[in-house]
């Protein structure tokens, strides 16, 4: 009987969880120092949630299946809409901003690909109930602090999706129809969006890239298109207090999101060094999703890592990782001592700093010390009958290669 | 548009993570202790791997979908069976034993009741390739130390199925059946018991209950069952080795478990306080399960904490959780300021350990002040032109009611 592990998924080592929980440690950490606290919600939703808004590059690849009442139930693909969801449940009544944290797998059902899995991790913020341009540029300053602090090189950009929201609602092109261009521009699909859009002067937009000198460049090719020139000043206001945080970034109007939900600035953080599925993180505003999941007209904005890829980060930038606490390993020489070998284990947990392993396989002794050296153990106690009588224990130091006998009282100092 | 959480889900606030957050430190700190690694696996495998020995209990209540390929795929309902498949694929050419923990959320398909949900999470360890009575005691006394550790008041029993399954086996009962007796005896149904076995010496075996003499009525139940009588020591040696340790526990051979896999000893830890859901935590040893679904023929035992009851028996216990860092809240006086309240926000956060959190609602002062007093700041720290012009800041202290004009390079020091 043979039963694999399902296509896309994997188990992860305890090599690699050392490396996750370092990560997970650090992101905790930066984002605790905000005052972000964490929540969490369930790993699948009703799937009307994630059908409705989150746009064309979740909807085709959703796990979806029906409980036993006939509901259509779906793994959660991404997080926000759950947390537009878990706010109009649980969160409602706090007061604002209510800024949260969440990490948990997702589930996408995709052709696997190196970097790209079924199941997934993502470690993400958002922030309900501000519009502020603090609350946009802390979600950029956020994420940086986390890469930074991880010690991660990475890359920002930065754009609004309000600014071409507005050129294509003046064009009279409807939401719907906005979200369908949004997702072409995400996959860089140009002609598809020339069947769409026939003015210049989107096209003109997209291709601005570069410094905080783009906003000029953005505000003469608008010239009179009044709220689509309020879009690029908010954009212009968050990046200046970027500048005060001296956060690097570019701003790249040709930017989108897959997600169909984003109103306002976007934000996209790259590792470069990862190749060609290199981002790391993505986020933005968005300013209607709460109130379609909760009925109340909150503005919200956050963002996400992909875990995966940060774990991959940390591995391709060879950043270390703080060493584990060194291990003792107790041992009886003999049957007979196997009691005394339990109880001593025991009280060494208590109390030394080390980690402390029992024998557990009824080694001989030479076994034991194979053993131990391919478990890197520092030291092994080893628990005789003969050294007992003398209330007293032989301690192997695996380092030096030396042994001694010590009266027991004495190893809690020593270890 | 009102999507609702799915039944017998949940959200966890807040309030509620920080509480789980600091059990589940506790819970690595002393499996780490005791040289457990994590690791991690999939949320879903598939469906066999949980139909074929997981037993009646479970095979019921999974939540079993099919992929777009057709195949049948199964979300965790516990993780016994997934860390035996795990071994086989990633574990297997490991030293042995093999000795791992996870925590995660399972999945089961109940009518939610109090403190059973359809989204629950364990917490639990394995250990594979060992058989030896010492692996057998550890797993008694490190789910001990975790309870102890975190203050929860409990009560452990144990007992052996290899001596019931032994039994059975001389009555000539096949293994497929023996598994139906004892998910009858786990649910205390002993009519539908009573329809299986007729042998009286059965029912006299299940009513022994108490101290280490239990062990010496049952031998003189067993008479000549010479196979039952070395299951029996198995236990015997196990409970020495926890008398050595000076763990508390009551040997109940009525007891059984509710998975179909276990063989050898077994074990569950209550909290009585909790009511009629009051098993927190439970296992035992599965020494043919690995081979099911690695082919490697390896002894293992292990045992799960119910995170969730966990949790109650904390709230239960009113057991006091360490405080968080106190918060620091930055606000602007005017419009003006925004930059700099921006800037000193993120210089306070890297030289200072409390929280800080800029103000993202630009609110004014009064209100800002309101905000602080609700989130229980300790501090809020005023960044006006005025006292700019000084290089100064005001910061009041929240816990006083006082406040005072500060230079900007001192605030680091006074926060």
């Amino acid at each position: 009987m043979n039963v694999e592990r399902p296509r896309g998924t994997r188990d992860f080592t305890p090599e690699e969880m050392r490396k996750r929980a370092y990560i997970e440690r650090v992101l905790r950490s930066v984002v605790e120092k905000f005052n972000y606290q964490e929540v969490l919600f369930p790993a699948f939703e009703h799937a009307e949630l994630f059908s409705l808004k989150s746009g064309e590059e979740i909807s085709d690849h959703m796990y979806v299946f029906k409980d036993k009442g006939e509901r259509s139930l779906c793994l959660r693909p991404e997080a926000t809409a759950s947390v537009a969801r878990m706010f109009g449940t649980s969160l409602r009544e706090r007061h604002r901003p209510v800024k949260v944290y969440y990490f948990g797998p997702m589930y996408r059902y995709e052709e696997p690909q190196k970097n790209r899995y079924r199941e997934f991790w993502q470690f993400g913020v958002e922030v309900i109930g501000a519009s502020s341009r603090e609350s946009d540029a802390e979600a950029v300053l956020l994420a940086e602090a986390c890469l930074a602090t991880l010690g991660v090189k990475h890359s920002i950009e930065i754009s609004h999706l309000g600014v071409m929201r507005s050129l294509l609602e003046d064009m009279g092109i409807p939401e719907s129809q906005q979200d369908h261009v949004i997702a072409c521009l995400d996959r860089k699909n140009l002609d598809e969006l020339k069947k769409i859009v026939s003015d210049e002067l989107l096209f003109s937009l997209l291709e601005l890239s570069g410094g905080r000198s783009v906003i000029e460049k953005a505000r003469d090719l608008l010239g009179g298109r009044v709220k689509a020139l309020e879009k690029l000043e908010e954009l212009d206001e968050a990046a200046a207090l970027l500048d005060a945080a001296k956060v690097g970034y570019k701003i790249n109007l040709g930017m989108a999101r897959g997600l169909a939900y984003y109103t306002g600035m976007i934000m996209e953080l790259r590792v470069p060094a990862l190749g060609a599925q290199n981002q790391i993180c993505g986020g933005g505003r968005y300013d209607n999703l709460v109130k379609l999941f909760s009925g109340l007209d909150e503005p919200a904005v956050g963002f996400a890592f992909g875990f995966d890829r940060l774990l991959d980060a940390v591995e391709t930038q060879k950043i270390p990782i703080p060493p584990d606490e060194e291990l003792v390993i107790v041992a009886p020489a003999s049957d007979e001592a196997r009691g005394e070998a339990f109880e001593i284990a025991n009280q060494l947990r208590r109390k030394i700093k080390r980690k402390v392993e029992l024998d557990l396989m009824n080694r001989k002794l030479g076994r034991v010390l194979e053993y131990a050296a391919k478990a890197r153990a520092r030291y092994v106690v080893i628990v005789g009958l003969k050294e007992l009588k003398e209330d007293k224990v032989i301690v192997r130091d695996m380092e030096r290669g030396e042994q001694k006998e010590v009266v027991i009282d004495d190893i809690y100092g020593l270890l």
